[in-house]
């Protein structure tokens, strides 16, 4: 029997807490969940820093690759024998969504910032490049990994496979919602994704759901607005991606500077010269940088070893509103108060906004993005779910942009107090 | 205002996704958990290696700390006039529950197997050294520590105290069973918590459960015996654990001979010289354990570098059912199988025994053993859970010890073809 | 001790699948819940004729009065010590959210439009009457009923202390939405319950809740608008509730046309009459009409045996959509052709407008409305929830009238096939 | 297509709080759920009296039956394909599961004992007679509604559809455990019943579960053990199980004795009689009986009119625990006191067992007795569960009798004081 249709005597499953069971008959499933390259995501978290605001949110993203694989086999289950599904397309379909976040690095959001990385660049090298995961892959058929890769690229030829992990209601989103609510225990999260997959629909480019489930469309939409408020915008996870990035700052400026670490930075030495090799970037997950963080706390630079301490040791900045139209002269303010007191302000006096992050609840109209969602109306024509949703219609493309600055309170505390902003900051801070 | 005393300005809450909110009021907890060494718990898993089973399984101590504490909390807010009860122990029971399992190490039990280490040691030393645990803890009084201390080592005086962290049916054992649950997603670990906290009572000695209560408490022993067989012992958790027992053994066998580690195995030193300080202790957490398993990967010595690929990219053991009593003359047949094959049969061929784990579910009996349950009569007499529960009684004290044999799959593939018990073990595994 | 005072020798529990435990510690709360009046309550279903439509619907307001009682109670007892609380207040708190639906008949909604009654003035009447319930309050204090039924009125004049039950964030609603989602078993309904309560103050007019837990209100009005989509409005329900009305027209036609029913419909003469008495009122449960309608399945007028028996055996009439503006000739044609084949009208072709029901998700602005909710702001301002919130604003205040045309599929199927309105008919209802 | 085949258009789904959707293809099945005596078990409470310990536990007899059905259809979706299974009788399987309870009466229990009928006859006649339902199974085939009626009465040939819902694991026991457990809002009742569905083989004449799925079926039996005390035996459902055979009993012996009710009992006489007709059987149901208990509540017989009081107002009798060996001189004692009170001893002093009712949670070896569970092992053996098993050994066979004595609390104060046992009843009540 071909490799490509090779079944595992018996059905494996995986206890998840999520979907209760993910299944696995296909050996190339099974065979790629093996790979180092996909246990790696076992050592990097689903939400970066988030568990330091929540502490169960300690899940990885090997969690949540096995999630959005199970979903796309729910999905397709029901695709079968419908019009407009193929399916030979069922296996490419099982092994992007199982691959889609494989490029992922540690604290992700940060490391790309501040190394100018994209985790999407290095799916693609891993998928295509010389690794576990392409010799499995290419067994399938030599043009297999080139498939997947363009699934996940988007530019895989079958838009409705394409659109099963890449669109505003698609397997990757819908696991993350229902895993990041598990794991964080808020209330926020859930919807039914049974009766959305039950009025899931194939059509040539693209999955559509019956209006009759747009209701439950709607609380999908939600759930992404709450969690995105509650959760990934946490002000506290903010701060320690602030810290975070301050700290590969620091240390990039310093080898830049020549500084001498007392233990050489072997990981990260590419990530500094902004080149990594493959096989460098996937040698560094979240146990190395930690190591290293821990390693840094004993340099005898002070800004680097304070701010791995505070990451390492939570102790986070504190942070405020702040109007960058209408509070630049309280911010020159506190920069010179920062300066006179010895206190690197570049490091130390933050100004982060909500609108940098990457996350979207829904906006139909932008180029560029993903497909928007499409109800398929009973006399069979299509409509955008803004035009029928009043709620929806209401959030979309609205883009809530959020200033914070964020401070050591610590430091501030220490400070010179004829500030008057200062001491307007401190009266916040002490409630 | 006394610091024992000191409430914080506005109750602070934790989203807990196994207890809904944990809530804290004292300024001294909050100080607790806001030290290095309380926020190192997070850099150690409940489950150790259990994620490799259960892939939901990567929760913290950190995570279980909260919770014990927070049941802990719940109980004594029931226990406030009544009876037997002193209000002024309210403190030492929160901190106590908050710290128990501060000494815990990475992956503690083969840690403390292969480096004969004890982490209730370990726990008392963080709790009377130089550490900020202590130094909280001293500000409320210098007596404190000590007081924390014996609680946590059973040997405080009063006992009543004592059982609300060890006794048969403590916070700790209510926390980890329906965490341990909650995260690895099995259907098992669940009972009436609420119950049981309704029911219990504060008596000279012990805490105990008046008799309505006892299908609750049949219930969550039950959990127990559950968890212990389907997630505790699971045997998959165990291959992983022999792995990395082996990895230790074999890193401190190389060291022992005077062999040259490529990168100097600093944190390692002194668990292979036997005798950590506490500082070098507290500096070894799961990922530094993580970041040097993945170095060894490189070392020359292939054993050690074979072991920890396996460890890190889960290529783990398979078992086999094995009865030492019957099967030695197979044993031998396969360790002179091994030898032939130039593979080291003390690294690749091992029993693992299930009584050899520290997990028991209920005995009411054994000398030193955790306090029994007792339950509280109507006729205000007290009698042992096992005397008024068949069930109970049907498991108390028996140990089902289960040995298994350990060994590479993929190594025994290459070796001879003559053995007649490889080929039966060959059968087995692959079904 | 003053009856209001007395408290039980032990705290009881009601085990309750939404809110785990009902607590009642109090005298006067434990002799209420067993009022004859207060038990009728098990006989009148929450959801009217909604159980045909999901099958778990089942449950009795005597389970949702429980559920607002204890919301209540951990409400106030959060206040506790806050300024802008009267805890003398208490008992009267909890009296009111127990009984503020005592007035409720058999499927509430179809008999006070067809016999033209207001379950509010019943609750009043039994409040104030010749009841056990009267008689419990009454020994409380004189003037205790009256003051009960002035906070269930609104008219009380702390109005601190109604907007616990009579607001758009009230236990009432909080209570229902969360019950009726658990037995239906649909997804929505849910939200963050306890967050709410932690976040409430009560203020000198009203309880309001503190901004920071805006996005917990937020997904609360959600679930309103949710549960009103997806439970309360469903069209099948509704056609159950078209039935049951038509029911009851026909019924007191026949009375008042002097028919002689076989068997004397003495439950309901008074209703037909128009006045029934307290006595006569509470006589009437849902087991009762459920008898009369299996009796009526036995009369000789044709419209009244069949429209019973569609009721009691699931029958339903079918419904399209149906715009009066644009559809009334269509509406002629098949008012003629059900006239032409001998099949009334007026029975069996049925507009229903879903603005006819009761309920509102959120509607800040309008006279006579609950209170709309107020957000504490830090400054200690309060602002309306629609001017904070986009979301909420964009379903505020708007009504969706929703027009369905209600008929009996099989007496259209034997109608002359000439009618092109019916032919579109059978065709959108043979899909 | 032949009727046995033919499928509806589109599924249809019932959304259940249990098993989230209950999915209908089949015509047959549709058909089958609109008749008039399907329908009727909505009027037919799954727990009889069980609402009045367990307000929440109001659902019917119909939620049930679907509830099987589904657990049959996803069992044996799971057969497909594999040895032992005949897809023939695929239809045969969910007929029968969703018919098997069609029998019950009002509050079965009672009625049963004191009327001596069998649910089960009436289950064989609905199937058999003239009835809707029998009209659909008919034009399956002539001989399909003997079928069904031999599968549920478990004298059909092929064991295997017998086992399915007639074993110690089928698909009855399942749902109601579950259900059961849901309404009542007990936290027993709970196990992984994905995991029983995934491990069941269909063999040649009974349903086996693989061992390696023990621990599940361990987890089942042991949530019959806990609902069996906690829910099913509880003593206050038993005491309203009292007054309502008392009931029945007064009524029936006041009829015998030509007494003349203020109202036919119409519905009744036939029981009276003993020799209700099918007709007549299904007339009554808890709707009608609920409405003769309220009529009653007026008749002139103080022991019937009490009685019903009580019972609709729940005004239950008390409890004491009653050792009949030990304490039969007491019991005559306390017989005296009532009947010099004046009070019928034979309604108001009533001992009950638990013995008599019927359930059993774990009993392999009784004759006539359900298939008792067989483990299917890996050498392909059966073994059967309790000698796998030490807690279900423990406590399988046991038969644990529990004698309750009941009284009424109210008319005992009443009574003379100068008796001891009198007071020693009296202090047990007041705790």
């Amino acid at each position: 029997m071909a490799y490509r249709d090779e079944q595992l005597s018996e059905e494996k499953v995986f206890k998840d807490p999520v979907h209760r069971y993910i299944h696995v008959r296909d050996q190339v499933i099974w065979d790629l969940i093996g790979t180092p390259e996909f246990q790696r995501l076992r050592r990097i978290r689903q939400l970066g820093t988030c568990y330091l605001t929540f502490h169960g949110a300690e899940h990885s993203r090997f969690n949540h690759s096995l999630g959005v694989y199970e979903i796309v086999r729910r999905i397709i289950s029901n695709f079968k024998d419908r019009p407009n599904w193929d399916e030979k397309e069922r296996l490419l379909c099982l092994a992007a969504a199982l691959l889609h976040d494989l490029g992922h690095g540690p604290f992700s959001h940060s490391f790309e910032k501040v190394f100018k990385l994209d985790h999407e660049d290095f799916t693609q090298a891993i998928l295509l490049g010389d690794t576990k995961v392409n010799e499995v892959l290419s067994k399938v058929d030599k043009s297999f990994p080139k498939q997947v890769a363009d699934v996940i690229n988007k530019t895989y030829q079958n838009k409705l496979v394409v659109s099963l992990i890449s669109s505003q209601i698609d397997a990757d989103r819908m696991d993350y919602l229902q895993r990041d609510a598990y794991f964080t225990g808020v209330s926020y999260g859930h919807f039914d994704m049974e009766r959305i997959l039950r009025v899931m629909r194939p059509m040539e480019d693209q999955v559509v759901v019956k209006e009759s489930g747009m209701h439950a469309v709607e609380d999908y939409i939600m759930s992404r607005y709450q969690m995105y408020w509650q959760v990934y915008f946490h002000p506290v996870t903010r701060s320690a991606e602030v810290i975070l990035s301050k700290i590969l700052h620091r240390a990039k400026e310093l080898y830049d500077q020549g500084y001498r670490f007392k233990l050489e930075p072997t990981h990260f030495l590419s990530f500094f010269k902004g080149e990594p090799t493959l096989s460098e970037y996937l040698g560094l997950d979240e146990s190395i940088a930690l190591y290293y963080f821990q390693m840094w706390m004993q340099e005898d630079d002070e800004i680097l070893s304070d701010l791995c301490d505070r990451f390492v040791n939570r102790r986070l900045f504190k942070y405020i509103e702040f109007n960058p139209n209408q509070q630049m002269s309280e911010w020159m303010e506190l920069y010179k108060l920062f300066q006179k007191a010895g206190i690197h302000p570049d490091y130390y006096l933050v100004v982060d906004s909500s609108s940098d992050l990457p996350y979207d609840f829904y906006r139909p109209g932008e180029e560029g993005e993903r497909l928007p969602i499409h109800l398929l109306q009973p006399n069979q024509e299509l409509k955008e779910l803004s035009r029928l949703s009043e709620i929806v219609e209401s959030i979309s493309g609205k883009k809530r942009t959020d200033h914070k600055l964020y401070i050591p309170q610590d430091m501030l505390e220490g400070m010179s107090n004829r500030s008057k902003t200062k001491k307007r900051i401190m009266e916040i801070l002490y409630g």
